[in-house]
């Protein structure tokens, strides 16, 4: 039998509330080990671009990351965010370990290609180093992932945390039994998108087909869940999707996502 | 017998050139493992605190670290140099692997008590995880170091590269034959502050003493040998002091310092 592994993804927003994330990271601690944390870098790196007088660019809620906005997302996700984090998770006895994709070459991608839309330095996964990843669970240590990746030619590349989370929890799928936690603003998928209390328990892959199609699932919501789906599609035992409190709630109060 | 362990320090004016960091890391790269790198943030911290409008705060050459400058030297040393010296390695099939003292809880360390002056978020160490260093270098990982530390209890604490650079090889210097080398701009130890050739070779603590006695040894070079003689005496085997292009050389092309 497979050993279980949790691969939680939180995004910028509970980063940018300290209570919050203290909140979040007490439950992530106390979660039974194996586990690693995947974090998005939020608004911090626009306000700081904006400080620096560099004009944040974005299109279709994607940054372009040209080469000071790279530099200043490398400060960003992989210093202030990742160290702060890694801080406060050792001050609960969680053993965490800070990474990008480039250390240990964890996660290598490569440039997105340039298509109507140049996004600069954003990344796309190639592949994630598998055998690193387990050799720092099986030294106890608890891997924590910003949002960036190298191209193993000494380029860091801004990379989609959401992405990196399912890759990971991919990639991991063969040796462990993988759940993925994606915590978002939200306790769950809604059916109704004006009432926090409407989240459907479990969706799988048939009825998220029908809620598409009805139009209940919102455009936002959509590239989140094709992600979940692929990767359920490949190895992933189980993907959750609801507020940080789901890692310590029963299931019913999240929605939980199967083929 | 011990086997051998590399502590390489580099200063921020290395990292600060991009031509002399390729070269630095390329001979990094080819040094024999196990080997740890550690790096000062250097001048971009004070560049990044004036684009955002906040007044770099010095005291003797050492930096008064408030909240705001925390924050900077967090990106900065922790995300931005450090992630670009790992990617960098990486790309030389050199297996980095990031750290603040709060990864793996590698350095624990004090915020300075207030004296004279409030040095702020200044972490003075209390002790390395000789144990997690090792465990990484055993995986294969090539521990890569910022100038950061942490309390155990969550603080982010900014702590001198020199003093990392030699507690770590203390630290280790019980399992390792430990070799400490300080690269800097100077290719050692001059005799002669400008001529650049007169490097002296090897300086025991006895030379040294009557170095100071003569005032050979300049105001700048003397925390820094204080540091070196430190090390060696509590178990480091020994310390070179030179340019980025020593570790690399033959003995008599830097400073080799004994007891």
């Amino acid at each position: 039998m497979k050993s279980k592994l949790a691969v939680v993804k939180i995004g910028g927003n509970v980063i940018e509330n300290k209570e919050e994330l203290s909140g979040f990271l007490n439950l992530f601690a106390q979660m039974e080990s194996p586990k690693i944390l995947v974090h998005g870098g939020g608004k911090k790196a626009t306000q700081i671009l904006k400080k620096m007088g560099i004009t944040p660019k974005m299109e279709g809620g994607r940054r372009i990351t040209d080469a000071e906005s790279l530099e200043v997302v490398t400060m960003v996700y992989g210093g202030l965010a990742n160290k702060t984090i890694v801080a406060k998770l050792q001050a609960q006895a969680c053993n965490a370990i800070g990474l990008s994709g480039a250390d240990a070459d964890a996660i290598r991608a490569h440039k997105r290609p340039v298509k109507e839309i140049d996004y600069g330095f954003a990344g796309d996964i190639d592949i994630v180093n598998t055998e690193a990843i387990a050799n720092l669970l099986h030294s106890g240590f608890v891997p924590v992932f910003c949002a960036l990746t190298h191209n193993g030619k000494g380029q860091l590349l801004n990379t989609n945390a959401d992405t990196i989370a399912s890759e990971i929890a991919i990639g991991m799928g063969h040796s462990y039994e993988t759940t993925l936690y994606y915590c978002f603003e939200k306790r769950g998928v809604l059916s109704d998108m004006t009432d926090d209390n409407s989240v459907i328990e479990t969706i799988d892959y048939k009825n998220y087909m029908e809620l598409r199609e009805k139009g209940i699932i919102s455009q936002g919501m959509l590239p989140k869940l094709e992600n979940c789906f692929h990767a359920l599609q490949k190895n992933v035992h189980k993907v959750c999707i609801g507020a940080i409190s789901m890692i310590d709630s029963e299931p019913g109060l999240y929605t939980t996502l199967t083929l």
